[in-house]
């Protein structure tokens, strides 16, 4: 049986003030848990459903406790409304991020993304479309809020997230690394020759890219909306995952025709 | 003062058995209420702060009624965790589909998408990328529910949406328009010459298209993953919105490179 203790201690790493004081997480769903423990994310504990654990074949090297618990225990430590079978708890990573990645393949950086579904989206496609590094703005929501994590569907375990204060990557970086960034002035992006490295920014939902990383940006480009002969009204915006996964997408699509 | 069963009528409209009783639904925040009052949609009534109708000018034909709230009223109606200074209360449309569009554009279809915010989302992509009908199976997510509506920002006003019994739709269709899928067998997006007529559909979130649909589906086609040389683990998906925003983006692609 759980000790009150320990559903306690589970429970608060919904927070984000406790995630950031244990240095912990949670993953739950059978994919993103296998996922994890076969990725270089330290697992503490494992808990699972009877039926799970006889369905699942657990890596060999896998030491990490493991509690059998019952549907009502789950459900007393889960952040889903409908629990999953299974949930990891792990060690978080604080990742650092060097720079000169972006002399030799593509990075992404998020300025200020807000909304964890959003962020955990981004990380997924970036992974999809071979991305391996994304550096986050301080004020970017957590990598290891629940929502986050579960949206990732399993990209968190391969694509590295570090957080970090982008003026400072971004005075380092220089001028010879391209730095794109979608903008009202920028240049169509299907007329643009991409680069196959730099930094890509990502602005925020609300007010885009901010105003301090504007200035750092060499490569400006937008993404065309479609407009036919009748249409007079224009839509504002694209969502900032979509925006994201259309700019990707057009770095990579040259390279992907041929696969 | 607004009265305790106007604000028990408002707010029953957050739950969809209320939405489809009355026929009514609500739309929250400056740019979603102006476009709406704009658009083809009956409103009801108008609620909003003293302020906020002091600096928005309504349009000359606007005939419903303006009820001034305060913010602690607002706050009783809102769907917002943190309320707008406006909020439109609107008739619902049940708008037909003329299968027939499909011989002149392009059509998105949703098989059962159930999340509020991808469907939402689609919205606003099909809007920008100049999609202006989509047809919703009869158990995708409603589209007046107050997240659908709200992630829309303001795209419901410009793209119709119409539930129908979609293999009735697609029978009628009959072979002639081509229908487009995203199929495990499906052949590089990249690779394919797309029409600038048909249907496209996309699947459910966890199940993808489902079977009594895929029949239908005479071009197959996927979106293929970027595969570097050290890449061993494959991604499994897309977000359902993320697929669709690449589809959308792919079919107007070689028109918007002129724009």
């Amino acid at each position: 049986m759980l000790s009150k203790s320990r559903i306690k201690h589970i429970s608060s790493l919904k927070i984000k003030k406790y995630r950031e004081l244990y240095g912990e997480f949670i993953a739950e769903g059978t994919k993103l848990v296998t996922e994890l423990i076969s990725s270089n994310y330290e697992s503490i504990s494992l808990y699972a459903l009877k039926e799970w654990l006889s369905e699942h074949k657990l890596p060999n090297d896998f030491r990490s406790e493991i509690i059998e618990v019952t549907e009502a225990e789950m459900s007393r430590i889960t952040s889903l409304s409908s629990p999953s079978p299974c949930l990891l708890h792990l060690k978080t990573q604080n990742l650092p991020f060097d720079v000169s990645l972006a002399e030799r393949e593509l990075i992404l950086m998020l300025d200020d993304i807000k909304d964890p579904g959003n962020l955990g989206t981004i990380i997924r496609t970036a992974d999809w479309f071979g991305f391996k590094h994304i550096v986050c703005s301080l004020n970017t929501v957590d990598l290891y809020n629940p929502k986050t994590i579960q949206s990732t569907m399993g990209s968190v375990a391969r694509v590295n997230v570090s957080y970090q204060e982008l003026t400072a990557i971004l005075e380092k970086a220089g001028t010879k690394v391209p730095v794109y960034g979608s903008l009202l002035d920028g240049e169509n992006i299907l007329n643009k020759e991409l680069s196959n490295n730099g930094i890509i920014v990502i602005g925020n939902e609300s007010i885009g890219i901010s105003e301090k990383i504007r200035n750092h940006i060499n490569e400006k480009i937008y993404i065309p909306a479609y407009q036919s002969a009748e249409s007079l009204d224009k839509p504002e915006s694209l969502n900032a995952s979509i925006a994201n996964a259309i700019i990707c997408y057009e770095f990579r699509r040259s390279e992907m025709k041929i696969m």
